[in-house]
């Protein structure tokens, strides 16, 4: 079937539906920023490949929201298919529900229907995500109707959920015994349980990554995260994997019974769930509709308790084990990196001249060759983003083989990496000048971004502080110019998890999480010069206790961040003349550090070359 | 009646109308900062004459929760009433909702009651504060109900409503006509309104300083804010203001006329909101629940739409005529804290050698007396707070005639203090060292204030930043040290309206308000040194729109600050090593600003004072 065949099969079992318009976006069921192929469904409907978009078919439209990463992508695939580009940033396009709540495209379908019923598949939108919708909708007398019609038109091709094995994460990497963590995250709930329900309750989890956390579980379902593929149901008095009985091997059998775990079939969660009583908690921002739905349908009245999820909440705070295991992982990760710039500066370019062609896409597979040598890698922890010049001022640039720019011995490289280690995730960004004559402008650029990160890493504050309220910091020096940029100047990360994980993160929104002891967030502003360059910085921090000073006035319990990420910088790139004595020295103390840290795992040569990269700068 | 009788009273009255609780809190149904008399209920019962504070009251309890601004003054008030005191700030201090929700004050009551209700005067909360205590305490199976037990009870020596007269304000210095800010809002408020109400709909104003700018009004019902205890209701076709009528002499009635504006009685507005339909909009946390409930109550079918008053937020961008009012308005001021400053170290000690002792209220009163020789000075616009050595670290100190201490030719003052001109609202605070040996501390403290006060002054940012983001600039130099403060950084001002309006601010809370041109925020970091001293600096600023750089990468629109303030700093309490030269030159040229715009206000004799003071400084 090609996209018009597919968007008219839909509109069939619209029609013997009595829909009005039908709503395909690009989720999975578990709120995955990573997705298994199975789930692509956005993607198989409308031949769009972008990692984010969302399709609203009605009788005679057929709508592509995404955002403006995807605007070129998205306007070359969808050519010949039928489906408008809705370009979500800009002034006047309407979001999907105020289109919807235009009514227009619904009565103007030719043929009668049922009244102005939207379907989407429940499994796809948080719960509160749809809950929002429904309220919108209900507004302009549009009512939502769960069901999923991808299913039965997605028959031939649709590729089956990864059946890679589940394996157990030792709690020598974790720092807490699955035992410790069930009781913990029980502990949090009791209080929440009324008295009358005489103590039952369930938690349902959906994250990917929260039930790895939960249960000590790794596994290979989704690319960059290590996860499995599965759901929880935490009662007062057991704990039940719905998982598929193929990804259990007898090791990871005999891990589950040691730890009291049963297991059930992965679909079994929404028959399950019917049979809970008591009170049922759920964070509404990750569990999908379908399971919601599953517990409202439930024979016995129980309560339903929209929660923050105190996995997350409780995951995000590393543990002394974990943090020394992201510094081992961040020592790999120097040492790889090292390596790297080494054989580009030294080697890359020779093989060049004679006659070799250097792109992005070989810088991006040398890297992997050399985090690979690290112990306990595993995988990158997202694709590596490898700008070279212009490409370096594309935010969400992602170069292919086939698609990439030569590199060559002058101007700008921007390169952000990671690594997903049995001992931590790695994240960091470096951006160096290859050769020729710098601009003044890059030199400026660099240190404005520069003095943001020092700015940021360097902060001390008060415990309650969020995010937003540092975000600042990182670009006093460059709105000082006039210049800002557009992502988030750092995410949380996970701990052999996710690259990108919540609740903590340093944005502008109005994120209301403090940032606390033993969250590790990204430091990574970056000025993006259309045309020329892009120029991002970035270290993974932690959040450590400070001490009181003696100038203290109150009895405030301080905070500051500790750099995790061990590389040196470009320090040819910097302007001097703006840096301030301070910064100077923070700079000259971090490089000692890396070569400290790093240079035991290196050679004689390398050892070299990073105490080079590593020396001190003078005004 | 005695604070006991009085209670026994509202016992009989709870018992009577089957009520397990009354709650009575500090507010009024306009939700305003400063009160009438009349409305001080919570006082009345409590005998505590703070300005915050809610009473609750049960068969067998009765308690008083208030913040650590109060403790010590509910502490002695409370004494002998049988109130128990309920400190806020506490860690194990439930809040009221909480401890209605444990039941057990409610259920050792002896003698058997119909159910748990909690019984309060919807005119004294919010829609939206009423509304989350409903749906919280509904989860406790707690009921609310709608009843006011004061007014029979408070018969006696009740203040009234206030009857001041109501006077028209000139668009001279309102800078647009009332035709035209009804214009506006009627635009704004059209497009929520559905086709099929055929265009009915009606806006509810209760916030008396929206009424007094929407209608170009003022007046002197409430200290410090020229305000008309009024409400306003806003159709398509006509605009009805609810006064008592001996408010209102030839001219004002003369005024209201010229501008349609109907007048209905004070009270009349419950009735006539009754008997609207359409669209009704309100705003939840302004307009109190009695209003609400009136809609609610009406026979013809009508559609709520909680939304933020479109007044406020027009009314917090200030127009071109109403900056260049705070222009003239922060000249006067300017003039009068040079006199006042120059009194103070040339004279006020003169006169206390010669026996006289003088004290913080003899300051207040004498900047009070160089105000009022202002061209159209109308009042203070707040309680002055002059805070001498210690009294100054106490954030929310008011010195009385009876309770203040004497000030000497010694250590450090704190002054805070405001006026309203019919120009337009100020507020300043400057700390100056009257004599003395510095601690070193002293002029540390000071220069971390003086340069978070600078940053935040001289911040540059994109569109859409809030207050929030912009708080840390103000506190990262003392946060480095290991000191913060417990205040906001910066509150909205009005237009000869209240000392402290929204929606903007500068503060660590979550507000989602952006700053926009012509806001005015308050820029006031401070440290307290309990027992030594109290120091806080602060300016109004406006947002201004600033140029785009040459060194832009983006199309983002920038926004800049101008400070309005026009006051010399204590420059003998700045620490000069601490400082950077951009900000010793921001400094040098802010007092020269100051000289040229004040002096031409002054005689001979305070020129060469202010001169002095405007002396440059240099490293």
């Amino acid at each position: 079937m090609n996209v018009q065949e597919k968007i008219q099969g839909l509109r069939a079992a619209m029609r013997a539906n009595g829909l009005s318009a039908y709503v395909v976006p690009g989720n999975d069921p578990h709120a995955s920023e990573y997705m298994a192929a199975h789930w692509c469904e956005m993607q198989w409907l409308s031949g769009f490949n972008g990692e984010a978009g969302t399709v609203v078919v009605t009788m005679d439209k057929a709508l592509l929201w995404t955002d403006s990463r995807y605007y070129l992508q998205a306007g070359i695939e969808l050519e010949g298919t039928g489906i408008e580009l809705m370009r979500e940033s800009d002034v006047d396009c309407p979001s999907i529900v105020e289109w919807l709540m235009k009514h227009e495209p619904l009565t103007m379908n030719h043929e009668p229907l049922t009244g102005l019923t939207v379907g989407l598949n429940p499994e796809m939108f948080s719960v509160n995500d749809f809950r929002a919708w429904k309220e919108q909708l209900a507004e302009a007398g549009i009512e939502m109707k769960s069901i999923d019609l991808i299913k039965p038109l997605w028959t031939e091709g649709r590729p089956t959920i990864p059946q890679d094995k589940l394996y157990p994460y030792s709690a020598d990497f974790a720092g807490e015994t699955v035992e410790s963590k069930l009781a913990k995250i029980r502990g949090l709930l009791e209080p929440g349980v009324r008295s009358e329900e005489s103590g039952r309750y369930a938690l349902i989890v959906s994250a990917l990554d929260e039930i790895a956390w939960l249960l000590n579980i790794r596994g290979n379902d989704v690319e960059y995260n290590p996860v499995v593929i599965s759901y929880v149901v935490l009662e007062a008095d057991k704990c039940t994997l719905f998982v598929d009985a193929n990804k259990l091997d007898a090791a990871a059998q005999n891990y589950l019974d040691f730890n009291n775990i049963d297991v059930q079939p992965y679909e079994a969660v929404f028959d399950y769930i019917k049979g809970l009583s008591g009170t049922v908690f759920y964070d509404g921002a990750r569990v999908n509709e379908a399971l919601f739905e599953a517990i409202r349908n439930q024979e016995s009245g129980v309560r339903t308790k929209n929660i923050k999820s105190p996995i997350l909440v409780d995951k995000a705070k590393k543990n002394t084990v974990e943090l020394e295991g992201e510094h081992i992982a961040m020592r790999q990760d120097g040492a790889a990196l090292t390596r790297f710039f080494k054989w580009l500066e030294e080697e890359a370019f020779m093989s060049q001249e004679s006659g070799a062609r250097l792109t992005e896409w070989d810088l991006m597979e040398k890297l992997h060759e050399f985090r690979a040598m690290g112990d306990n890698f595993v995988e990158e922890s997202f694709g590596t983003i490898a700008g070279y010049q212009a490409n370096g001022a594309i935010v969400h640039y992602a170069a292919t083989k086939d698609n990439c720019a030569e590199v060559k011995p002058e101007g700008m490289l921007l390169l952000d990496s990671g690594g997903q280690y049995l001992d931590g995730t790695t994240d960091i960004t470096r951006t160096i000048w290859l050769g020729g004559r710098k601009p003044e402008q890059a030199k400026l650029d660099y240190t404005y971004v520069l003095k943001g990160h020092i700015a940021l890493a360097t902060a001390r504050f008060p415990r309650g502080t969020r995010g937003n309220q540092l975000d600042a910091l990182a670009k006093q020096y460059m709105w000082a110019a006039g210049i800002t940029f557009g992502h988030g100047t750092g995410h949380g990360v996970g701990h052999f998890l996710g690259c990108h994980e919540g609740p903590q993160n340093v944005r502008t929104d109005n994120n209301p999480t403090p940032l606390e002891i033993g969250h590790i967030v990204s430091d990574e502003p970056g000025i993006y010069r259309t045309g020329k360059w892009g120029i991002r910085t970035e270290n993974l921090i932690t959040v450590i206790p400070a001490k009181q000073t003696k100038e203290a006035t109150t009895e405030d319990e301080w905070l500051a961040f500790e750099t995790l990420t061990l590389c040196f910088y470009d320090t040819s790139l910097i302007e001097m003349s703006l840096m301030t004595d301070e910064e100077i020295d923070w700079l000259n103390a971090y490089h000692v550090r890396v070569y400290k840290e790093v240079s035991p795992l290196l050679n004689d040569d390398e050892k070299s070359y990073l105490a080079y990269k590593c020396a001190a700068i003078e005004r």
